[in-house]
């Protein structure tokens, strides 16, 4: 095994990138701000996926895909959209290389020039409200539900493995409906199906909220979003949901025939989460010896580990192994047993601890012949001897206990990093010496958001849903406010 | 319901364009030769997937995720693949737009130009051993066994849905080995899960064999192909699996150190399925009323329709249907009860038939009174009344009969549609009058090859892999050959 990790101490940013590259999760390629994502993380991701796609599922929607290119005209349809989008992205304008005359290599075909450029889709709203239009005629079309998985590319100039790359994997779902009524309920659920998501599978905590208008979506007449809290006091957007009004539907000419036979434009919303949950997931839990994985996402959940100098004690060792890796199989658990005679257990303990795996269990001659096993939790770093008997018990329990536990240690980290305050001397101590959520009044502009932003580089991450209706002043203006919402420096 | 498709006997490449957007599998987007996936179509993808998936991981297969784009250089790294796909590619060159200064829209910023360009991937054979090359230092990191869902993009100028797209969705795994002798193992394993696939979940028989050198992969020592046929006499290839020999770990200088010290190349394979396979899919079953569809990929395997005049009626239907849609979903069954009120039975008959729904089940008042329900098989179009009690364990048993019915089918389908030849002349005129596989004696070069492709528009297929050695003459030149290799058209 290679040198220890920066500690978070020493530089959490640093510890960060290593972790994420040591752990084998993804790595940057040869290519720009595009990362490879590896089978360990890729791992992890499919298990995001699955859970999401149920939930997508049970809440009525379906997948399908929409093309990767876009036509450069598209994003003109949507004012307010080819702001936010249109600008760095990946712009195809040829479909031809040939062999270069000079024998130089090989060039693009200057004779094979797009009339119109394609754009690589920095997210697909445009491409699929222009497919809907021939989708939608009348209320019996609505609401219209749909999902898509799939690779978004937007040229960042300052990437990070999964933070931030130029492309990225994600969901993205689009949904039609009849009524404004609808279309709000329908991004409200997609909200709490991202929180719910976000809590009782990668065990993060999150704020529900909506967004203030400066930090919508470009399109959206609400953003609705869920924040959560890294151990550096920086909040991290996991996910967003937008009412989008009838723009996309007007921009896209997009009517249907209610029941009564009059026209009208068809409402819309549109939402999201990508691999910068991976980002989330591996800031919120993890220490200086590794990842630590919640136990339902982890593609190993236990490890098994012998421990043997002679052939002999392999033998003994291997039964006991086997039988027990197929006893916790049959519980459904994803166990993995190592019994590569390539790598000592010491270097495996630290590989299994450094990729986060939840449970680790030892089996050396000794405990052959007492009939117990070696424990050790990844979460609180603790070990224990356990009766051969009672492991599968115990594990199948330690399971949920580890889950919760790393719920709980999180929503007691951002307790602690919650503060609110009261003036704007105040507020600048707490981002500097503590960080974390910052509450306090504002008065709703975007002059104020603005101001606080370049004076501090906090941003309001969203009006909280359950913000307490107490009626204040601004920390910086003075002037009225109905509630305290929430700041931060943000990733 | 919109009009009758066209017969396959009128036009068949019409009733197969009508078939896939009627059945609303996929249609054409306002990005050239990009298609749109519908829900439907893509549940379809969504079980192939599933179990093609579930193969590779039994088959000890990782996924993992690669970037969607590829620095113009790495093609020319390796000699034979540049020619083979660094020809019609999507060219991205620029990485911003902007406002045109006179208002006019959005333009290319002519100040974003990349320094070199990146091609959107037309395969990542490249891109990922570039990659291997930080991968793979010793004996200890082999074999790496990695599959890759994604989309990829081959600039196409004559497109048809899912036979022929310049997006499609694939899989290409990408595996790298001590051994020449494991790489073959792996290409010949790959093929063959390509071909259980094919058959029993497709119920789409294949032939197995390799390609001659002139159709191998760019690249590839040999290239493993299944080869389906089609209901108009044309072949398609389902699958390939390629051997690389050592060609692109040269290409990348990826070495890896023996157990005895000594450093050599990586051998390598790469195997792909794609969206092709709904194209095979939807011609080799499907019929003039719509598709047929196997029950282990149908997205809906019974349909229930409730027949009803009054509200009386339907309430005495509804129970019995509900009730039996429970009864077959504890069967693991998945079922689609329709009891929407906006169309009549009639439409739904022709709606499922037309989306080759294997078991439809209709309910109407007689038969709650007699205790009975109808039940349509879609592929044979036949009707019965089973008494009620007995629908479940009848349906459940028509699966496999359907599944292997259709299979059945096909092969006889295909023994009708393969001739063996001993002549030109009779190999011209059964392409000609009755199509399919031909089975003729080839002399073995790529200009006898060439000669019969240009003549009759017929290409090898492939050498099959139970090729009889049974020695012979060409029967073009006259040499001699060691067995008969299988001829067609193809798609």
């Amino acid at each position: 095994m290679a040198k220890k990790l920066t500690t978070r101490g020493e530089d959490y940013s640093k510890w960060y990138n290593e972790l994420v590259i040591k752990a084998d999760l993804a790595e940057n390629s040869g290519v720009r701000g595009c990362m490879v994502i590896k089978p360990y993380g890729y791992a992890i991701w499919e298990r995001m996926q699955a859970e999401l796609d149920r939930m997508f599922k049970e809440t009525g929607h379906e997948n399908a895909y929409f093309p990767l290119f876009i036509p450069k005209s598209y994003f003109s349809k949507e004012a307010s959209h080819v702001d936010g989008f249109a600008k760095e992205c990946a712009v195809v304008t040829h479909y031809r290389l040939k062999n270069a005359e000079d024998g130089s290599g090989i060039i693009v075909d200057p004779e094979a020039k797009l009339e119109e450029e394609l754009i690589v889709r920095p997210t697909s709203e445009t491409i699929i409200w222009d497919t809907y239009r021939k989708w939608i005629q009348s209320y019996r079309d609505l609401p219209l539900l749909i999902n898509q998985w799939a690779n978004v590319v937007r040229w960042e100039m300052r990437t990070r493995l999964f933070l931030r790359t130029s492309e990225f994997l994600w969901q993205e779902g689009h949904t039609a409906h009849a009524t404004e009524k609808e279309a709000i309920a329908e991004a409200e659920q997609m909200m709490e199906v991202y929180a719910d998501f976000a809590e009782n599978y990668m065990a993060v905590p999150v704020l529900k909220g909506t967004k203030t208008a400066s930090e919508r979506f470009a399109g959206a007449l609400e953003t609705y979003c869920i924040e959560a809290l890294m151990q550096d006091g920086k909040a991290l957007q996991a996910g967003t949901s937008h009412f989008l009004g009838q723009n996309f539907a007007k921009a896209f000419d997009v009517k249907f025939a209610a029941k009564d036979g009059t026209l009208d434009y068809v409402w819309a919303t549109s939402w999201g989460v990508s691999t910068r949950l991976m980002g989330a997931l591996v800031m919120t839990h993890s220490d200086d010896n590794g990842l630590v994985l919640p136990p339902n996402l982890a593609p190993i959940q236990v490890v098994i580990i012998p421990i043997y100098r002679s052939e002999e004690e392999f033998d003994a060792v291997d039964a006991v192994a086997k039988e027990l890796m197929k006893e916790l199989r049959r519980e459904g658990l994803r166990v993995k047993y190592d019994n590569r005679d390539t790598q000592k257990p010491g270097w495996k303990f630290n590989e299994y601890e450094l990729k986060g795996v939840p449970v680790r269990i030892a089996i050396g001659p000794k405990d052959v012949e007492k009939g117990t096993v070696e424990l050790a939790r990844r979460d609180t770093l603790t070990k224990e001897f356990i009766a051969r008997e009672k492991v599968v018990g115990k594990v199948s329990g330690l399971m949920e206990e580890i889950q919760q536990n790393l719920l709980a240690k999180a929503k007691a980290y951002r307790k602690e990093l919650t503060t609110e305050v009261s003036s704007y001397e105040q507020f600048k101590e707490v981002l500097e010496n503590k960080g974390g959520f910052v509450l306090a009044h504002w008065d709703g502009t975007a002059q104020t958001e603005e101001k606080i932003k370049n004076e501090t580089k906090a941003t309001i991450r969203c009006i909280p849903l359950e913000m307490e209706k107490e009626p204040g002043t601004c920390i910086v203006t003075g002037k009225t406010s109905v509630g305290k919402v929430v700041f931060a420096r943000a990733y």
